[in-house]
């Protein structure tokens, strides 16, 4: 089954203590999809400017995702200046520029707004809306979000979020946003309004899974190359929304396995810059990955 | 097999958003006795004031602590002020005052001396170096410090740490000692300073173990009422030693069984103001409490 990823394409400027990297392609759609491609067909809808180079385009097509609903639009992609030090668990954003974001409204193809499965990656919770209002009958929705939509535009992010059947957040976010400080309680609370699901995302100390009448806990793979986590985030739901989208039916079990597929891809992809290491990524890979992660974290 | 710790036994007075409490009985060595009594019989090292109530003398005799080694001191108990806010994870420290801590040198039984299984929880690593010297032939020496020690007395922190089978530390004591950011790589090196297994504490996040060709990650048992934080991480290592020191031999089942009785006991330890919940525990409580976890941690 599909997946349809409603995000960002960006151009991304990083800096870690292993170097920096100028314009690479970036943003929540596309880590999404290096990713969720394993597991499924991806279609993205997303916009990017005149700047955005074709062989990025091509980069995204070769590796099978459908841009039907990437809609070059007359201005410059999106772009954001991030810097990592110490122990990169923290990016310090340096510059966000718009760009033809700050006017996307998404309009998706009829075929697409059938998909089933759909992730809205951490855009304002207006367009995230508006693409949801073009849905015939999704069946199973994730959203994402930020600490910026959260202060600024509560009120339209809880009306999504009364749609979303997985809400997936950090846990800054998920405690601004629950007015919890126990993840627990916070998890508790955030399924009250409205998500059947809570996935909270705790980068290197990995996640907690709350709804569905289970709790689930998974640390983050020790990978000990950690040269640049940008996209860790939409990597991991990407694998995890990848694996619900070629289940028949949502068992704790099949939880579980997205949790764990998802955690595996974020590895890699916190491993090299950009899309470095999920672009070239392997189901084979993920699978031997996953072995070893057994013996991690087995009782 | 017995367990020797040696450590403090202190005055806290600790705030929380739950409450405050005044002078209760804490301290490194107590918090380890109320976990490893669990497992097997526990002798304490520390140094008390004259201020020391003798209900706090009686309470730790009921508990089965061994108390040959528990000396009253002319002068005031070691006492420590706290405070906790938000989410809980970091205490603010508002008062130390070392008291007979400050000339404390421990010397122990003769008997205590043969002893096999020592835990040296945080305290000057002169007094933890002059400790060991009296011991007989330990056959497994764990090793606790804090960020004071690493920073104003690291050449006598390493000394000791040389002599130590396992280091427990925070991440944040793990990457300051090792000058590593990453944590499988700070377990790497602190492995090169001597000891065999390094533990790492993340608080609410859980555990990494390194050592004896096993890397094992365990998350915090994730509960919803988080009274008093102090002392988890000695609950914890009372656990973890507890376990060994009942084994036969160390192998990985054995390290992974006491890493996940120590977390436990921890999370008992959290859910009340000092050892009020810990010092009412029991075996069965934690192997409860452990079957549940296993529902919340296994893919």
């Amino acid at each position: 089954m599909s997946t349809l990823v409603l995000g960002t394409v960006a151009l991304d400027t990083v800096k870690t203590p292993f170097g920096v990297r100028k314009n690479m392609l970036g943003g929540s759609a596309v880590h999404f999809a290096m990713s969720c491609r394993l597991f499924g067909r991806v279609n993205l809808a997303a916009t990017i400017g005149e700047d955005f180079p074709d062989r990025y385009v091509d980069f995204l097509k070769r590796r099978g995702v459908v841009l039907t609903s990437l809609i070059r639009e007359k201005g410059k992609t999106f772009s954001w200046q991030g810097a990592y030090t110490g122990d990169l668990n923290q990016a310090q954003t340096l510059s966000t520029k718009l760009g033809v974001l700050a006017e996307f409204m998404p309009t998706i193809s009829p075929r697409e707004a059938k998909i089933k499965n759909v992730f809205l990656a951490n855009v304002d919770p207006e367009i995230q809306s508006h693409l949801l209002r073009q849905m015939r009958a999704p069946t199973l929705v994730g959203l994402d979000s930020m600490n910026y939509w959260i202060e600024h535009k509560q009120k339209a992010l809880l009306k999504v979020l009364r749609k979303a059947d997985i809400f997936v957040a950090n846990d800054a976010e998920a405690r601004s946003l629950s007015k919890e400080a126990n993840l627990i309680q916070a998890a508790r609370r955030l399924i009250s309004l409205g998500p059947k699901m809570v996935l909270i995302k705790k980068g290197e100390h990995g996640v907690l899974f709350y709804g569905q009448g289970i709790i689930f806990l998974l640390p983050a793979f020790p990978t000990d190359k950690v040269i640049d986590p940008t996209g860790a985030g939409d990597t991991f739901a990407g694998g995890f929304m990848g694996v619900l989208a070629r289940a028949k039916k949502i068992t704790p079990g099949i939880l579980k396995k997205a949790i764990t597929y998802g955690t595996i891809a974020a590895s890699f992809n916190v491993e090299g810059f950009g899309t470095e290491k999920t672009s070239r990524l392997t189901f084979r890979d993920l699978t031997a990955r996953l072995k070893r992660f057994g013996k991690y974290v087995l009782i």
